[in-house]
C-alpha cells in the first residue's frame, strides 16, 4: 500500500491525496460507505459501482457470526463472494463485541463474547481477527482494540489503552512474520477516549511499532461536540503527516469537513444511509425531511442541483408519496440519493484542496448546514453502533 | 387501441399478437408487474424499464387513497408521477373495495366502503372510477364490477353479474360520451363465480355492449384447481377472439400456460414478486427456495441458464447469506430474477407461438413445474388481495 499526499491546503492540515492498494487506487480524503454483512443496505451492487466509491467497508464481526468463516473461505474471500473487485477495508470486529455483546470478558490474551445471533460463545485474538481478515482477503485490516466508551474514569480509558497497545504490537507481529503487507495493510487505532494524555502515549507508542495507517477511534460514541472536536483536532496532530489517518464512524458533512481541516483522509458511517432509510436526505441547501406534508405536492426534485439518478427522475412529492406507502422504493431513492451526495461531496472537498479553494468550501457548509450543526453531531454519533 | 393477431398455435387456442397503444406496443400475451401504489415493490424503476416490460399495472384504489387524486391531477397523471413513459393499465379498485374494506355496502349507483387507513367513508360508481381512471391518465381503464367471493350460492353471484352488468354497461356510455377511446381503452370483467350459466349471460352481454378488451375476473379466490381452470376455459371460449383477453391476477408459470392455451392475451399477478419477497425462486429448472440450507456453499447462480444481472453477478450462498441476514438487497435480487423470468418466459411463449413450438413449451414446462403444480395454484390464489 502507497499512500502518496498530492496537494495540500496552505490554511490548515488538510491534504489530498492517493491511496494505491492492488485493487485500485483510492482518491483522498475518501468516504466509504458501510457494506455491514457484505452488502450496503438497500442499494444493489452495480448502483455501489456506479455511484463510484473507490473502497467500501464491511465488518469482520458481523460476517464472522453469518455467513461464517467457512462460507468464505469456500467462496475465496469477500471480494469473491459480494462480487466487488474494488478496494475493502475491514474492521477488526473488536467495537461490535464491545458495543453489541451482552456478555465480552476481556483476558490479557484477547476477549471472550457471547453472540447475540444465538447466545454462543467466541474468542477474538489479536492474530485470530488478522486471521479472519486474510480470510476475507481485506486491503486494509484493522487491529483488535478497546474502546473504552463514553464517559469513563481515566483508570478505566488507561487500562483500555494499555490493552490496545499490547494487542496493537501483537497484530503488528503477526502481521510482518505471516502475511503479504503488500497485498493486505494494517491499520492501528488510537484510544484514550477524551483524555489528551492517554491519547498522547496510546500514539506515540503505535506509531512506534509502525503501521500502514492510523485510524481514530473511542469517538463519536456519547461525548460532548466540543469534547469530540477537542480529541479529535489533537490525536490527528499526534499521527505521522505521511501515513493516511482514519476516522472512524464519521460521515456527517460538517464533521467530515472540520476532520479534514485536521489532516484526516478516510471516513466511514452508516449515518448517510440509514438516515436516508428514515427519510432524511442531504441537499446542496441543507437537510431535507421528505415524510414533511410540505413535499406533498412539490414536484420539485430533492436537490435541483444535483444530477443523480434520482433527482433527475422523480420529485419530492412521489419521493414522499413512496416513504409515506412504506415502499422499499424510498429505501433505495433515499439512500441512492445520500451517497451519490456524499461521493460528490468528497470529491468537491478533493478539488478544493487541490484548487486552494478549501477555506472557502468550509466556510459554504458551514453556513449550509449550520442549523442543524449540533443534530449533526448528534445524529453522527452512535453511528458506529452497526458499522 | 389496436390489437392484432400475428400468429396462432394450431393446436390450441393460443395466440401471438400485439396492442397498439399510445404509450408504445404491447407484445402478446403479456404479463404485467404489478406497480401497486405507482412503484414495483423493490425494484427501481430503472431495473423495470430495463427488464423490458411492454406495459405494467397499478392500482386505482391505491393511489385513490394515497397520495389522492388531488396529487395525481397536478401530477399530470400517473406516468409523470412516478415517471413512467410506457403503457399503464389500471383496475377499477373494485376488487380491493370489496376484498380490502371492513364495510362495503352495494347500492345501485355504485359502493360505499370504508378506507383501511383511516376509516373515512368513499363511494366508487362506475363513471367516479372512470373519473379517476382519467386523472391517472391510464393507457387501459378497467370497469368497476363486482366480485361475489368463493364459495358463494348461486343467487349471490346472480346478483353480483347483474350489478356488474348494469355498472359495465353505465361505464361503457360514460366513456364513450366523455372519453377519448384512441387514448384510454376500456376493458370490462367477466363475473359469475364457477357458475357457467352466469358466466355465459355475463359474457354476452358485455360483449353487446362492446369493449375494447375483456378480462375475467372472480377466480383465483379459493375455489378449487380443477373448477378455476374448467370456468377460465369455458369463459374464454365466450369472449370475442379478435379482442384481448386479461386473466386478471394470474401468474404461476403454469397458469399462465393453460390460459394461453385457451386464448389468453394478458395476464398481471404480484405473485412472481411476492414469492421472491418470501425467499422463493423461479428457475428453469424448477422453483428454488434460497433460504434452505442446502445452499449455504453453493456457488452456483440462481439459474445458471438464466442471463439476468442477478445470476451473472452472485452465488446461491452469498444470495442465502443476504436473506438470511435480513438485508433489503436479498429483495431487490430476488425480484429482479423473479420478473426477468416472467418476461423471459412470456418471449418464449410468444416466440414458441409464432414457431409453432408452443405444444413442446407446454409440455416441458408442465414436466419441470408438475411437482409444484398444487402449490403453484395456491400460491396464485389471493394474489389478487394486494394487486
Amino acid at each position: 500500500m502507497i499512500f502518496r499526499i498530492i496537494a495540500r491546503s496552505p490554511d490548515s492540515a488538510a491534504r489530498a491525496g492517493e491511496i494505491v492498494t492492488c485493487r485500485g487506487l483510492i482518491q483522498t480524503p475518501a468516504f466509504m460507505p458501510v457494506a455491514t454483512r457484505g452488502t450496503v443496505r438497500a442499494l444493489s451492487l452495480r448502483d455501489i459501482e456506479e455511484l463510484g466509491f473507490d473502497i467500501i467497508l464491511s465488518n469482520t464481526y458481523h460476517l464472522y457470526l453469518q455467513p461464517g468463516i467457512e462460507v468464505l473461505a469456500q467462496a475465496h474471500g469477500l471480494h469473491n463472494f459480494m462480487s466487488f473487485q474494488g478496494p475493502i477495508l475491514t474492521d477488526s470486529g473488536g467495537f461490535q463485541v464491545f458495543s453489541l455483546s451482552d456478555f465480552c470478558r476481556v483476558l490479557e490474551s484477547g476477549v471472550e463474547f457471547r453472540s447475540l445471533r444465538d447466545g454462543s460463545l467466541h474468542f477474538f485474538s489479536p492474530e485470530s481477527v488478522l486471521d479472519i481478515q486474510r480470510v476475507l482477503g481485506s486491503d486494509i485490516m484493522m487491529v483488535l482494540d478497546q474502546c473504552a466508551g463514553y464517559p469513563v474514569p481515566e483508570e478505566t480509558a488507561r487500562n483500555a489503552v494499555d490493552r490496545t497497545v499490547d494487542w496493537a504490537r501483537l497484530s503488528r507481529n503477526y502481521w510482518r512474520s505471516s502475511f503479504d503487507a503488500e497485498k493486505q495493510a494494517l491499520f492501528a487505532v488510537v484510544q484514550g477516549s477524551v483524555y489528551k494524555d492517554l491519547r498522547r502515549e496510546c500514539a506515540e507508542r503505535l506509531v512506534e511499532y509502525g503501521f500502514s495507517g492510523y485510524a481514530v477511534g473511542g469517538l463519536s460514541v456519547g461525548e460532548p461536540k466540543d469534547a469530540y472536536r477537542e480529541i479529535t483536532e489533537y490525536t490527528l496532530g499526534l499521527l505521522p503527516p505521511d501515513r493516511p489517518r482514519y476516522m472512524m464512524g464519521v460521515g456527517s458533512p460538517l464533521e467530515i469537513l472540520w476532520a479534514v481541516k485536521h489532516g484526516t483522509d478516510m471516513f466511514d458511517s452508516v449515518m448517510p444511509t440509514r438516515i436516508a432509510r428514515n427519510g432524511t436526505i442531504f441537499t446542496s441547501s441543507g437537510r431535507v425531511n421528505i415524510k414533511s406534508a410540505v413535499y406533498e405536492s412539490d414536484f420539485a426534485p430533492l436537490d435541483d442541483r444535483c444530477g443523480c439518478y434520482v433527482c433527475r427522475s422523480f420529485t419530492r412529492s412521489y419521493l414522499r408519496h413512496l416513504y409515506k406507502a412504506g415502499e422499499i422504493t424510498a429505501l433505495i431513492y433515499n439512500t441512492y440519493h445520500n451517497l451519490f451526495f456524499m461521493n460528490s461531496f468528497m470529491a468537491d472537498i478533493r478539488k478544493s484542496i487541490t484548487s486552494g479553494g478549501f477555506p472557502e468550501l468550509y466556510d459554504k457548509w458551514e453556513r449550509l448546514y449550520r442549523n442543524d450543526g449540533n443534530s449533526d453531531h448528534r445524529q453522527a454519533q452512535g453511528t458506529n453502533k452497526l458499522s
